[in-house]
């Protein structure tokens, strides 16, 4: 029988931590005491077990789990409770990283289109990209287009919904949707360049299915999505019904305070589908460090048996004027998200967004970027 | 327009926190400067507003924020984002509390049965209840019905699914479920005492509609779901779809590092529509302490608006010599889960339940035992 592998952050005194590991091993297993076994075939086959435990540094140690890949029933939901169920209730425990036997990670289609996909759609082969969002919520559904309208008009490749526009009495989803996509198509056809609209999508299972089928009905593309605020299992789901979107995850709801930042953006929603992660970018509103957003975008690209690359997304309070300093350190393979720094330019949208695409494009890769990532 | 008000715990330096509580509430609505905004309609009706901070130590502040109730939409998963979107990527942040005004909260049903109507159904109007669990999973059908029938042979209120079980190929849902809830029912029949089974349901919302309708069809009256590993927007769906059954949440995957487990387990949970939630009990297998786990009670009976209280079910490592004590300190509206310390006692299994149950339905409340909460 195959096992996956979890590895966990623990933090314990030396002397417990066999203990404190072998404990978490049944925890996400069988959850009972082993004397209250009987069967070998569990002994053997289900109850989870240690499989290395590293000192990183005082008091805190890397444990290697391994989990019978049968208990999670092949189900996205289920596998989540095995790698990360209870455990996610103990507090010094981290979850850091996950490792997929092939038969398992083979239930997993990953994005279906990924970061070539997209390069595909927006016909741009090499090059950085760019995104902005229309906002703020509260805005009616004409000036929404509106800036839609200036945006493309400027050449951004992907305008996004604010991740709080939803289904709200002052810009009603389907209105909102039509007027937009529509906007955005004929900019575009005035530009001659491509460009896509992404409606953000929230609600519960039924509201989504319902709201996916209005944009598929309208010729959308790119959605926007907030997998934790939906829940991994129903954007899971999702994808698996409209497998023609791009989806474009939004962290929105997913601080969970015990996963790795990497681990949850960069592997698991791309495991589940997204296509292109929006993550906080170091140095913005949020308190991310260099290393910590670096090493989603690495994840997001990594080669990962048959999982597509996926697009990373670096967000979240960016200026105009970093580009070249975020495109140096991001390299090529990666879509700038710019909304607020342009929104402040008011009666000067449109060039100060021309300036932010302008930046993007003519920028010249110093020799010491970031090499360019699987693709 | 009315106002919601959410509370946040901040960290902060003296000098800093007015600001930060204001970026919170920009995050929390418009996530765009204030100078980026031309709408008087948005600055008047949307902005979110600081509406209250109170030092509580030495560089911690509680900070009471309004948001529109009209950027919810009135919908539970555009809740979420509003209230603990992008702030749950904060760091230092907490989300504490949660007032609804009227015409929102109304539109959330919350538990259709809550504590009185387990109550109804089990036939105990004022006793404490208790509740047991099979496992561990591995074990073959015929061996987890059969604990099934020890468990109702010994008296306990309701048998629930390890919340490992979910589809596997060792106890298949279908089958199981149905051998399970034959068992409980022939033993209840012979006890002549009410009992009941609550099947696991998880799965993404396609497999988790299609495993309730098959509970349905076999008469099942209570289920068990894990509302964070489903996403609690696919819970709500579920509520709605399958008022029928009585919603036991359990609190997988519910470790979000950055709400209060009162908040999340207590109102959120209830507020979606568990009619009981199971919660780490102080002193067991995980480091709640003793005025967490009775927050999380306190909660869940609380008077609130039309949302009915919902039943306490401490749980995790609790041993039944504990029984008296525990009793004391939620009142006699709790339920008592107790699995593996049950299941170690292997052939002594039926014995051991029984003076579990005992325990519970003889307990003479002190006088000094939490007060009977509102019914």
């Amino acid at each position: 029988m195959a096992w996956l592998t979890a590895r966990y952050l623990i933090e314990s005194e030396p002397e417990l931590i066999e203990k404190r590991a072998n404990a978490l091993a049944l925890e996400q297993s069988v959850e009972c005491p082993l004397e209250a076994i009987g069967s070998q075939f569990v002994l053997d086959e289900i109850v989870a077990r240690v499989d290395g435990i590293k000192e990183l540094g005082e008091r805190r140690y890397l444990v290697d789990v391994k989990i019978a890949t049968a208990t999670t029933g092949g189900e996205p939901a289920q596998l989540l409770n095995m790698i990360f169920g209870n455990c996610s209730l103990w507090e010094n425990v981290r979850f850091v990283d996950l490792d997929l036997p092939r038969d398992l990670l083979a239930r997993f289609p990953g994005p279906r289109h990924g970061m070539a996909g997209i390069r595909e759609l927006v016909g741009a082969r090499e090059r950085p990209l760019t995104a902005t969002a229309t906002k703020p919520q509260g805005l009616p559904i004409s000036e929404l287009a509106r800036l839609c309208r200036t945006f493309v008009l400027a050449g951004v490749d992907i305008v996004k919904d604010d991740h709080g526009i939803a289904d709200q009495s002052y810009s009603p989803y389907a209105e909102r949707v039509k007027a937009c996509q529509a906007a955005v198509v004929e900019a575009s056809v005035e530009t001659g360049k491509p460009a896509f609209y992404a409606p953000n999508l929230v609600g519960s299972p039924r509201a989504l299915r319902e709201r996916a089928r209005i944009a598929r009905e309208l010729g959308i593309r790119v959605v926007l999505v907030a997998p934790m605020l939906i829940g991994l299992p129903a954007f899971f789901d999702l994808v698996d019904e409209f497998p023609e979107f791009v989806y474009l995850a939004h962290p929105s709801f997913g601080g969970a305070g015990r996963i790795d930042t990497s681990l949850l953006f960069g592997k698991i929603f791309r495991l589940f589908g997204a296509d292109a992660v929006i993550f906080v970018n170091y140095g913005g509103r949020f308190a991310y460090s260099q290393e910590e957003s670096l090493s989603i975008a690495e994840a997001l690209r990594a080669l990962w048996g048959q999982v597509r690359p996926a697009l990373p997304v670096p967000a979240g309070g960016m200026l105009v004027e970093r580009v070249p300093e975020l495109l140096d350190r991001y390299g090529p393979d990666a879509m700038l998200l710019i909304g607020g720094n342009l929104l402040i330019a008011r009666e000067h949208l449109l060039e100060r967004t021309r300036e932010f695409v302008t930046r993007v494009e003519s920028h010249r890769f110093s020799k010491t970027a970031a090499p360019a990532a699987a693709r």
